[in-house]
C-alpha cells in the first residue's frame, strides 16, 4: 500500500523515508521525534527571526518567576528552574527541589499525625475536622505537584514550540502580553492572600484574649506568645516551646497557605496561557473573514488547530488531579464557612476576618472557573468567522474545520468528572445557595420562639 | 497574497479600495463604519420609502415612553431621550439624567448605611437581612443601568437599522405590532405592581395597629402617621419627623419598587423586541417552503440571520449583569417568602398581601423566563422549513444555513452562567419545590405532637 | 453609487412574479386544504382498498370506547363521540357533554369552596392541604380537558389520515395491534385503580372505628353510615345527611379519582398511539437496510417522517397542559406520601392501603414516563438503519434524512419545561430518593435517644 | 398543478418486485444466519491461522473461571460452563446450575420471610430496614442473573466471533491481555471483599461482647458461639441451634456477600472486555493517521464499528437490570453508611470496619463507573484520528464514519435511566456530598450547646 504524507512529516524528507519502517517502531519513535522537532523548530525559528528566545512572550517565560518562588515551599520540584531554556528544566529525583519537598512532606506529615492523634482522642466531629482536612489536602497537593513536575518537560516542550510558532507572523500578538496578565493576576491574589493570612492571626489573637479574659483568672497569659503557644499546640505537643518552634509553626502554616493559594493561581495562569493562544488563533481566522482563502491555507489553519487542541488535552489530562483537589477543597471550605454564617462572633475583627476570607475564597474559586472557561469560549470563537466564508470559498477543508471546532470539549477538567466551565460554576453556586437557604430556614426556625411578631 | 472582497465590503467599491490599507486600521475602522452605515441606510430607506421613521414599529419607538418614565427614577440616564431619532440618544456624563441617578444613589446609599448600622448593632439574621438586601440590590441595579446606558447607542443603532430592514418587504409585519405587545405587558405588570405596593402599606399598617393594641397600652399611637414613623424608622434616625421626611420615605420606597419592577419589565420588553424579529425572519423562510429558491436568495437570508444573531449576542452580553441581578434577586425573594409560607398571620389582609405578592413575583419571574425563551424558540423555527426545500434546491448555502441555525445558542443569559430558557425555569422551579417540600416536612414534624390522628 | 447584487434588493423579479398571489391568503388556505385532503384521502383509500374504516386499527378506533366512558364523568366533552368517523366528532359549545362537564365543575367547585372555607378557618398546614389540592387539581383537569377537546378535531383528522396511510403497504402492521395494547393498559390500570379506591374506603373506615373506640364513649357511632358522614363532612356542611347526599359524595369522589387515573391513562394511550407509528416507520426503513434504494423513495420516506414529526409536535403542544398538571400532581402526591412513610399506622389495612397506593402511584407515574419516552426511542430507531445504506446509495436525501432524525426532539412535554423521557424520570426519582434520605436521616435522629446500641 | 411522484403513490412497481421475497421471513432468518455465520467464521479463522481457540485472549476465556466459581453460589446458572467453546454454554431449565440457584432462592427466601416477620412485629424503621433490603436485593440479583443467563448464548456468540476477528490482523493485540486485566481486577476486589467480610464478623463480635459486659450480668455468654447465635437469630428462629445451622448461616451470609461483590465485578469485567475491543479498534484507525486509505478500507472499518456498536448495545440492553440494581443498591448502602458517619462507636475495630467498608464500597462503586465510562471514552478515540485524514482521502465513507462515531452513546446504562459515565459518577458524588453536608450541619447544630467557643 502506498503511503502518502504522514501527520507530522509533511515538511521534512528524512521523516518521510523513516515512515517505511514498521508501524510499531514508528509509533514509539513518534514521542521522541516530537520532542526533537520542538527543540529544532524553536532554535531554527529564533535564529531565523533574529529574536532571542528570552524576549519572546512565552508561557514558560511568564510562569518561571513563580515556579522559582514555589521552589522555596517545595512545590513542583524541578531541576535547573533558573534556566531560561524550557528544555533544561526537568524533573530529577536527585535534586535540591525534591529534597525540599521531601522535608515539607516529612514536617507536614508529622504535624498531621500529631493533629490526627489529638483529634481522635478528643472525638472527631464536623467542626474540628476542618484543620485536619486542611493538612491532609496540603500533603496531597505537594504530592500532586510532584506528579505534575514529572510530566512538566513533556508539556513544556510542545507548549514552548507552539508559543514560538504563534508569536511570529501570520499570528499577531495580543494587546496585553501574557506576562503582564499573569503578573497582574498573581499580584492581586498574592496581596489579598497575604491580607487573609494576617487577618487570620489577628482574629485568632483577639478570640484568644477574650476567651482568657472570660474563662480564666490568670490574665497574664494574654500575650501574643501565649496565643501562639495555643495556636501551634500540635507542634508544642512534640517539641519544646521556644522561638525556633514558633518560627517553625509560622513557617509551616505559611507554606500550607501559600500552597493553597498557589494551587489556584497556577490553574489560573495555565488557563490564561492556553486562552491567549486560542484567542490569537481566533484572531487569525477572524482576519480572513469574507476573504478568498486558498484551501491550502485552511489546511494549515486546521493543522494549527489540531496542535492547539492536542496541547490543551495534554495539559488537561496532566492537571486533572490538581484541578480536582483544588475544586473539591475550595467547595469544602466554602460550605464549611457557610455553616458558620449565622454564628455570633465576639469581635468586629472576627467578623472582618470571617467575611473577608469567605469572599476572598469565593472570588478565587470563581476566578479559577471563569479563567478556565475562557479557554473554551476562545476555542469556539472561530466558528462565527466561518459564517462569513464566501460561497465559492466554502471547501471541504472549511467544513472539516467547522466540524472539528464543535466536536470536542476544549478546557480544563477534574478527571473529566466535571469541566471548568461557567455552567459548572453556576451549578456549584446554585447548590451552595440551596444549602445556604436550608441553613437560613433552620436559623429562622430556631429564632422563632424569641420573636414577638 | 491577493485579498478578495471582505466581510462587509463586497458590494461597495469605495470600501474595496479601503481594504488595501493595513489590517489593524481596517479592524478599528470597522466599528465606526458600521454605525455610519446604519445611519445612512436608515435615512436613505426612509426617504426612499416615503415613510417617516417615527411611524415605523421599531423597538426604540416602542420602548421610548418607558425610558422617559424611568428617567424620573434615575434609571438608565440617557441624554436627549425625548428625541425620536435613536442616533440622538446617547449616554453623557454631564447630563440631567445622570445627576438624577447620582441623587438616588446618594439618598439610597445613606438609607442603606443607616439600615445596615441598625441591623449590625441588633445582630444580623436571616429574617431581618431581607430589607438590607433589597436596598443593596437596588443600588446595584442603578449602577447596572448606568453601565447599560453607556452601551445603549452601540446597541440601538444596529438594532434600529435592523428594525427598519425588517419592517419593509420582503419581510412581513407581524399581526400584533411590537408597540402593542410592549404596552400590554407594561400595563399589566404596572397595574399589578401598583396593587402590590399599596397592599404592602395596608398590610403593614394592620400589623402595626394590632401590635400596638396587644403589646402597648398607649392606643393613641394607632394612626397612619405613627405607622409611617415606624416604617421609615431608618430615615427618622437621621432626619426630623415631618411631612417632608414622610414624603421622602414614600418616594424612595416607591423608586426602589419601581426599579425592581422596571428591571423585569425591561428584560421582557427586550425579549419581545428580539423575538419579534426572529419570528418575522422565520415567517419569511417559511414562505419559501417547498419553492424553488435561487442560491443567491439563500445567501441573503443567511446574511440576515447572521446580522440577527450578532444583534442578539450584542444585547445578550450588554444585558448580562441586569439579567443576572434580576434573576438572583427574584429567586432570593421567592425563597425568602417560601420560608414564611406556614407562618401564622394575624389579619386576612396580611394573608392577601403575602399570597398576592408571592404569586405576583412568581408570575413575573416566569414571565421573564418565558418571554426570553421565546427568542430561542423563534430562532429555531426556520429549521423545519428547511426540511421542505426541494431536492434540487438543496445547495451548499442551505446546508450552511441549517448548520448555522443549530450551532449557536440565541437568547439572553446571566453572564452565560445560566440561560433564560424554559429548561432553566424548570430547574429553578424544581429546586424551589424541593426546598418547599423540605419545609413542608419540617412543618409536619413540628405539628406532630399536637395531633390526635 | 453602483448597486450590485446588493444587500437590500434580494427579491428579484422572477421571485416576485412567483409570489404574485397574496401570501397571506395562501397561508390561510393551506390549513383548510390540508384538512380536506385528509378527508378525501381517507375516503378514497378505504374505497380503493375495499376496507371499512372501522376495521382499521386506527388510534381513534382504539381510544373511542374510553372517550365514551369519560363522557359520563364530564371529561373531554365531544359531540357525536359515538360516531365511528373521526370527522364527525367535534367540540360543540351547545352539547350534552359540555353540560355534564359544567355540572361537574359546579358541584366540584362548591365542594372545593366548602372545603377551603373549613380549612382556612381551622388553619392551613402542609398536612390538611392535600385534600384541597386534590380538589383544585381536579377542577383544573376538567378545564384542561375542555381545552384539549376544542383542539380535538384539529388533531384527529391528520392523525387518522396518517393512521390510514400507515396501515396500508408499504407499511407493515405491528405484531400486537394498537387496540389490544391500549385495552391491555386501560384494563390493568383500571382494575388497580378500582382496588385503590376501595382500599381507601376500607382503610378510612378502620381508622374511623378505632378513633371512635379510643377517643369517644359513644360506640354506637361505629357504623359505615357514620363514617361516611365524617368522610363527606364538607358536603354535609351544606346539605342534609341522607342517602342521596351520600350517593352524591360517592359519585363526586369517584369522578375525581376516575379523572385522576384517566389523565395518566390518556397520556399513556396517546404515547402508545404515536410510538406505534414511529415503530412502523422504523420497521419500514429497517427493511431497506443494505439495499439499493432510489433517491425518490428516500424522498418519500423523508416526507412521511416530516408528517409524523408534525403530528407529534401538534399532539405535544396540545397536550402540554395535561402533561404538566398530571406530572406536577403525581410528584406532589408521591412526595406527600413519602412524608408519612415512617408514620406509625394503627391497622394492617392502613399499611396495606398506604403502600398499595404509594406503589400504584409510583408505577403509574413511571408508566407515563416510560411509555412517553418510547416515542422518542422509536423516532431514533431509523438512524442505525442508515448506517447500512450502501456506499453508492448514500445520496443527499439520505443525508438530509439523517440530519432530520437527530435535529429535533420528538415526544411529549409539559410546556417544554420538561420532556417525558427516561432521563427526566430518573431525575425525578433521584430527587425523590434524596428527599426520602433526608427524612430517613431525621427519622434516625429522632430515634437516637431510644436505642441502647 | 401537475402532481409528480406524489404523496400517495410512493411504492412503485419496481420497488414492489424488489421486495418480492417476504420481508417477514427474511427478518427472522437473519438472526439465525448471523449465529451460523459467527460459528463458521470462528472455526474457519482458527483453522486458517493455525491457532487454537483456547489460546486466544477472548472475553469468554477470561471470564470463564469466574463463571465456574459463581456456579457454586447459584449465580448465572449455565449448562456446560466447563467447556472452552462458548457455543456449548447455554441456559437450560433442567440443569444442575438452575437447581443450585433454586436452592439458594428458597433458602434466601425463607431467611427473608423470617427476617421480615421479625421486623414488622418490632416496627420497621430506617435503621433496621437495611438488613432486610440487603436480603431482598440479593434475591432480586439471583433472579436478574437467571434472566441474564437466558440471553447469555445470544450475547456470547457474536462477542466471541468479534473477539476472534479482532485478535487477528489487521488488529493488533493490546499490551496487557484481557485475561490479565480481568484477573487483576478480580483478585484485588476479591481480597478486599474477603477482608471486609472478616472484619464484619470481628467487629460484630466485639460489639456483642461489650454489649453483654455492660447490659447483662451473665458474662459466660461472651463466646463466639453465642455471638453467632445472635447474629443468625433469624435462622435460629426456625431451626435448632447446632453446628450445622451455624455453618448454614455462614454459608448463606457468605453467598449473599459474594453475590453483591460478584455483581460489581461482573460489570467491571464486561466493561473491560468491551473497552479493550474499542481500544483495539481505535488503535487500528490511529495507525492509518495521515495515510492514503482506499475508500473500501474505510468501508470495512465502518462495518467493524457497526458490529462493535451492535455488540455494545446488545450487552447494554441485556445487562440493564443488573446495572440498575447494582448502582441503586450501592448508592443506598453508601447513603446509609454516611448516615452513621458521626455516630460514636465503642471499639477501634468498629471504626476500622466502618471506614474500611465505607471506603471499599465507594472505591468499588467508583471502579464500576470508571471502568464502564472507559467504553465510551475508547469509542470516541477514533474521532481525533479522522482529523488527520489527508485532504484527498476525505471521502463520503470517512464522513459517514465520523458522523457514526458521534451520533450514538456507547456504554452501559441502567435501563437508559442513567448511563455509567464519569458525569453520572460526579452527579452521584455531588448529591452524596450535599447530603453529607446537611448531616454535617445538623451534627454541628446539635453540638452547639456543648461548646464554650
Amino acid at each position: 500500500m502506498r503511503r502518502g504524507p504522514g501527520k507530522w512529516d509533511y515538511w521534512r524528507p528524512e521523516l518521510r523515508s523513516m515512515s517505511s519502517t514498521s508501524e510499531h517502531i514508528r509509533r514509539q519513535l513518534k514521542v521522541r521525534r516530537q520532542q526533537q522537532r520542538a527543540v529544532l523548530a524553536t532554535r531554527w525559528r529564533c535564529a531565523q527571526g533574529g529574536l532571542e528566545f528570552e524576549q519572546l512572550d512565552t508561557f514558560y517565560g511568564a510562569i518561571r518567576p513563580y515556579l522559582c518562588v514555589a521552589q522555596f515551599f517545595g512545590i513542583m520540584p524541578l531541576a535547573n528552574i533558573r534556566s531560561r531554556d524550557p528544555q533544561d528544566v526537568k524533573f530529577k529525583v536527585r535534586s535540591v527541589g525534591l529534597a525540599v519537598t521531601g522535608l515539607f512532606l516529612l514536617l507536614g506529615g508529622i504535624k498531621t499525625l500529631v493533629g490526627a492523634n489529638i483529634l481522635f482522642t478528643a472525638g472527631l466531629n464536623a467542626k474540628n475536622m476542618v484543620g485536619l482536612v486542611f493538612l491532609i489536602v496540603g500533603l496531597v497537593n505537594w504530592l500532586n505537584f510532584v506528579g505534575f513536575a514529572r510530566s512538566w518537560s513533556h508539556i513544556m516542550l510542545p507548549w514552548s514550540s507552539l508559543d514560538i510558532l504563534m508569536l511570529l507572523p501570520p499570528y499577531k500578538r495580543c494587546k496585553r502580553s501574557l506576562r503582564s496578565k499573569v503578573n497582574f493576576t498573581a499580584l492581586c491574589v498574592g496581596v489579598l492572600a497575604l491580607g487573609d493570612h494576617m487577618l487570620y492571626y489577628a482574629s485568632g489573637y483577639c478570640s484568644y484574649s477574650t476567651h482568657i479574659l472570660q474563662c480564666h483568672t490568670n490574665h497574664s497569659r494574654i500575650t501574643f506568645a501565649f496565643y501562639l503557644e495555643k495556636e501551634f499546640a500540635d507542634i508544642m505537643f512534640i517539641m519544646p516551646c521556644n522561638i525556633f518552634t514558633i518560627c517553625y509553626g509560622f513557617w509551616i502554616n505559611g507554606a500550607l497557605t501559600f500552597l493553597w493559594n498557589f494551587l489556584d493561581v497556577f490553574i489560573v495562569m495555565t488557563s490564561i496561557g492556553l486562552a491567549q493562544r486560542f484567542q490569537q488563533f481566533a484572531d487569525r481566522v477572524g482576519a480572513l473573514e469574507g476573504r478568498q482563502v486558498p484551501e491550502a491555507l485552511w489546511y494549515d489553519i486546521r493543522r494549527d488547530h489540531i496542535r492547539l487542541c492536542e496541547l490543551a488535552s495534554l495539559v488537561e489530562s496532566s492537571m486533572s488531579s490538581i484541578v480536582f483537589v483544588s475544586c473539591a477543597n475550595n467547595v469544602y471550605v466554602i460550605c464549611n464557612q457557610a455553616l458558620a454564617i449565622f454564628t455570633k462572633l465576639r469581635h468586629p475583627i472576627n467578623y472582618v476576618y470571617f467575611w473577608y476570607s469567605l469572599i476572598f475564597l469565593l472570588a478565587r474559586t470563581s476566578l479559577v472557573f471563569m479563567t478556565a472557561s475562557k479557554i473554551h469560549d476562545a476555542a469556539l470563537l472561530p466558528l462565527r468567522s466561518l459564517y462569513f466564508v464566501p460561497r465559492d470559498g466554502w471547501s471541504q477543508e472549511v467544513q472539516r474545520f467547522a466540524y472539528q471546532l464543535t466536536s470536542e470539549f476544549v478546557g480544563l477538567s477534574g478527571y473529566r468528572l466535571f469541566c471548568l466551565t461557567r455552567r459548572s460554576l453556576f451549578g456549584m453556586l446554585a447548590t451552595l445557595v440551596t444549602y445556604e437557604l436550608m441553613l437560613l430556614q433552620m436559623d429562622a426556625k430556631s429564632h422563632k420562639g424569641l420573636r414577638c411578631v
